[in-house]
């Protein structure tokens, strides 16, 4: 099986996914998608992912595309390391963790909505208060859910989807300068978490791109 | 198993998991939850949903959250009908579309956000308009994905976990009157699938809730 992940290095939705490639230890080549310079919006990118959003990873050359499908598909295909909890009841809690950042706080504060905020002349100051609004709103209601279910990861003892997700919006939230000092379960976990050599490996920093 | 469902009628996310209950057949009680009234803030609704976003599904008393984490232990707790398809990368296309709606649509355009924008002084038309360029967006892609993975329904021949998401996402649409012209595929899906006897069951019109 032929991986191709079209990643860009910040962004949290490919870093997910770089993640989650890692932890199950299956190789796959990266491609760099330079949002800046909108390659996202290229036809040719286009045509694979439609929304023109990152990551698309091309399972032998058939695309697919948003991250947490991606992540679930890895997991039904490569089984261990497991990436979900066994029992039906833990998977949910597992899984709406995750969700609480990849549908509540995530997708109010990538590049095409802050792009979109300066299109209506909402400025800097507003646009980072944004951020930290959904942010905490999300971080909020996770903090205790990661204080109840952690052990030595976000959730359990194992690394797995919660880890996926929490790390790079920690990432995130680090470069958006938003204070992470209620959140102490939340920090403590994915800074534990980041040192896994797995996850350590999917940091932007780590990338191939400049 | 008892169970409970926390919804609301209009509401996108609990509708969707009536849909999912109604295509299971499995009883549930509805606990409406008055939004306009801010019921969804009130300590005893956060103590189950630290969010303070319906829906919450009580099982034997105990709160599961998120909407496609419900949707996903449904489908793993009472496998018949499934709600997804069988092999791995079509579950993978399936769940895909699912959120496109799940991450990159709906969570722009819940009442939270629309009241965060009001707050920054934004006005109707301005929001109107920002409803529809996610709608936009997201009905941009997903309606090739549609258009060739529809069989009777948005996902093949049976209805299922991309029905669950798609029709309250119509539903939404028509409420912020978008333009739904451009989308054929999309619109005669949601239309069908509107038209099952379990989906149906679960439109807003059909709610207890006054």
């Amino acid at each position: 099986m032929k991986l191709v992940l079209h990643s860009a290095k910040r962004a949290s939705a490919p870093y997910r996914v770089r993640i989650g490639l890692n932890l199950k230890g299956v190789p796959y080549e990266i491609r760099p998608v330079d949002l800046v310079a909108n390659a996202h919006h290229a036809e040719d990118y286009r045509a694979l992912n439609g929304q023109g959003l990152v990551p698309t990873l091309m399972v032998d050359g058939r695309p697919l595309t948003q991250s947490l499908a991606i992540l679930e598909w890895l997991d039904e295909t490569l089984p261990e390391p497991a990436l979900l909890p066994t029992m039906p009841y833990e998977r949910a809690i597992a899984r709406g963790m995750a969700e609480i950042i990849a549908c509540d706080i995530h997708p109010l504060n990538n590049l095409r909505v802050l792009r979109q905020l300066t299109a209506m002349d909402i400025g800097e100051t507003e646009r980072d208060a944004w951020v930290a609004r959904w942010i905490g709103d999300g971080f909020r209601a996770l903090e205790p859910m990661v204080a109840q279910h952690a052990g030595a990861f976000a959730f359990g003892d194992a690394p797995g989807l919660v880890d996926c997700l929490l790390v790079p919006q920690v990432f995130n939230a680090n470069r958006f300068k938003v204070d992470l000092s209620p959140f102490p379960a939340i920090a403590t976990a994915a800074a534990r978490a980041a040192r896994h050599p797995a996850i350590a490996a999917a940091h932007p920093d780590h990338q191939p791109e400049r």
